[in-house]
């Protein structure tokens, strides 16, 4: 039995070594093979990096399909058991970097994309793929872009698919139909730096600063919702002293970390912050990154689609989940676009032997198919 | 008026560029100059560092002037209004790096020496002096080896005067009849690295020790004494994550200093520690480094000698204290020897334009004659 076609072009995606921002050709192969199907591309490069915006038809709803061609360093080539750029089958798992994380799962829309407008070419809406090669990076001239151009012209995306590997143990189990956002804080507390011999002259902020910081650790920011898990706070980063043991130090830099949900805003922790500063008298500068901000895709007809393609070709239901990292779905949820992410299992993304199963990458060619269908057919 | 012997010997010592641990001929000129008044030198050199024991006599009580014939850098030279190598008269000023610390104090006992025994010749006792070039830095083959020397030999030292400047305002105000102790502790503490997004898989060590540091802090770990402040803690460098925002780390380190007075010892403040970090459940490996004992020399003959040669010379009474940084009496302390600090005026050591009032040599001389004279003469 010949491989699918799911399976040639996961193993024609692989083979290429586009670590970000490199694509090596990624991109104008997805635009050749779509092409006969009546899929028109445009590419939107940006410095190093290259986007395509690929999309078939004209009409309203735009179903888009988002991923990504770049992959992360393989690291150490000498720890995997196969080359990292040459796909090896081993007990029905296909073996190299990006299988997973997200080249098989960006095959896999290929084909049923082009089975679904063979099979319903009268099909509503339109359907389109929206392809970077850096979202593992910096994600400066990605995806965010792209939706900037789009937004320009008033093209508008109405359901987003991400195709990143959403799923725990098997494809389908999980469906992630939101994000909570991310912001980091990047702290500088001013004290007096001095003599340990004469600390009556001096002001040491690691010492000012723990009444703070245990608050910063004990409070609950918010209390999550049905959707999403609590805001949690890490202190990613501690620096202070100068290195001499006899010297208290004169300044203390931080950085920390926000994963918050739809219940606290950027605003809001930012103000129950510096009030924490204020409280405590602490003279800080504190800088914020807002490096994504929470969307959330409730149930309806764009979850309903995904969650009964699912249960029609797994015969289970998935779940739905809010948890994890960011995703290039950060960028286009906040023009009104319903993302959801579903792709394969995530068990082994960034690491050495990276690796999806065969047969999941055939099933998810089918859900994507079944979501189409239940999206662009009445 | 041509200058004192005080002032020449100032000058000679300062024109050498003795930077740790180099002596740049320092101790051969003092063991020459002091060689036709009787007193005989002995080398005790190790390693790279110069060390003389010079003495006269050999009877008891030995009374011992120390002191270090090294300086710290000159730093940017630039800044320096004159050559920190070539000691400048300005406004009664000496400048020269050394000027303060200590290579006046040197000069002043070298002559206060000399005229003694010219004027005392059947003094009781001997005098001695302990010459290192290595006390600024590692004072590791300075001090501490001469006095292990010194102690094989049975060589008792029964006074010591350390000539580092003790004073705040004007020569004599302030005399150092103790030092704390001073310990340092190097911690490791253990958590598991994680990504921020899934802290429950993690062990933050940075949220972990807050509580721990925060009652290091806030513990009253002796009320000190008559002689001593009390024990105080310090923070002098924390260091924490792998410099990515979304990473926890999974190590901390810090470093710690005790400065203690008698009421504490380096034992009973490990245990403390100790018995804290168990407390709260830290896992963490701390190695302790005890750089000094605490030492006391309480009123008696050696401080009121040193207190009634102030009094009769500057005409007010000194101030006794054991505040501030350690000193190589710590060395010599614990062999059972009376050790105190008397010397110029320390505003300006380790700084940019080190000076000392050249009044306050001459001055210093009378008082260290005095002291002599007080202790050696019935």
């Amino acid at each position: 039995m010949s491989d699918s076609r799911t399976i040639q072009y996961t193993y024609d995606l692989l083979s290429r070594q586009s670590v970000t921002p490199e694509d090596c050709g990624c991109q104008e192969f997805i635009s050749d093979t779509l092409a006969p199907s009546g899929f028109v591309s445009e590419q939107m490069n940006f410095e190093d990096v290259k986007n395509v915006w690929i999309r078939k038809g004209t009409q309203s709803p735009v179903f888009v399909f988002a991923g990504h061609t770049d992959v992360v360093p393989v690291g150490d080539a000498s720890k995997w058991d196969s080359d990292p750029f040459v796909p090896t089958l081993r007990d029905g798992m296909i073996y190299a970097r990006g299988a997973a994380d997200m080249k098989g799962s960006i095959a896999c829309f290929m084909d049923a994309a082009e089975q679904f407008v063979k099979d319903f070419p009268d099909h509503k809406g339109s359907i389109a793929m929206l392809i970077t090669s850096d979202e593992e990076a910096d994600a400066i001239n990605g995806t965010v872009k792209v939706v900037e151009v789009l937004e320009k012209r008033n093209e508008k995306m109405d359901y987003c698919l991400v195709g990143e590997p959403s799923s725990s143990d098997v494809v389908g189990d999980t469906i992630k139909n939101g994000r909570r956002g991310s912001m980091i804080g990047r702290y500088t507390f001013h004290g007096v730096q001095g003599h340990v011999a004469y600390p009556q002259l001096a002001d040491n902020p690691v010492h000012k600063i723990l009444p703070f910081l245990q608050e910063m650790v004990d409070t609950v920011w918010d209390e999550g919702n049905e959707f999403f898990p609590a805001t949690s706070f890490q202190i990613s980063n501690i620096n202070s002293g100068t290195g001499a043991t006899n010297v208290i130090p004169g300044e203390c830099h931080m950085m920390s970390s926000f994963r918050f949900c739809t219940e606290s805003s950027p605003e809001s922790l930012q103000k129950r912050v510096q009030d924490m500063l204020d409280k405590y008298g602490i003279n800080a500068e504190v800088n914020w990154e807002i490096s994504g901000l929470p969307f959330l895709t409730g149930r309806g007809k764009f979850v309903d689609a995904a969650m009964s393609a699912v249960k029609e070709v797994m015969g289970f239901e998935s779940e739905l989940s809010t948890a994890g990292g960011t995703s290039d779905g950060r960028f286009i949820a906040p023009t009104g676009t319903q993302v959801m992410e579903l792709g394969p299992v995530n068990a082994t993304i960034h690491k050495v032997n990276e690796c999806v199963k065969k047969d999941d990458l055939e099933k998810l060619t089918e859900i994507y198919y079944q979501i189409l269908k239940n999206m662009l057919v009445d």
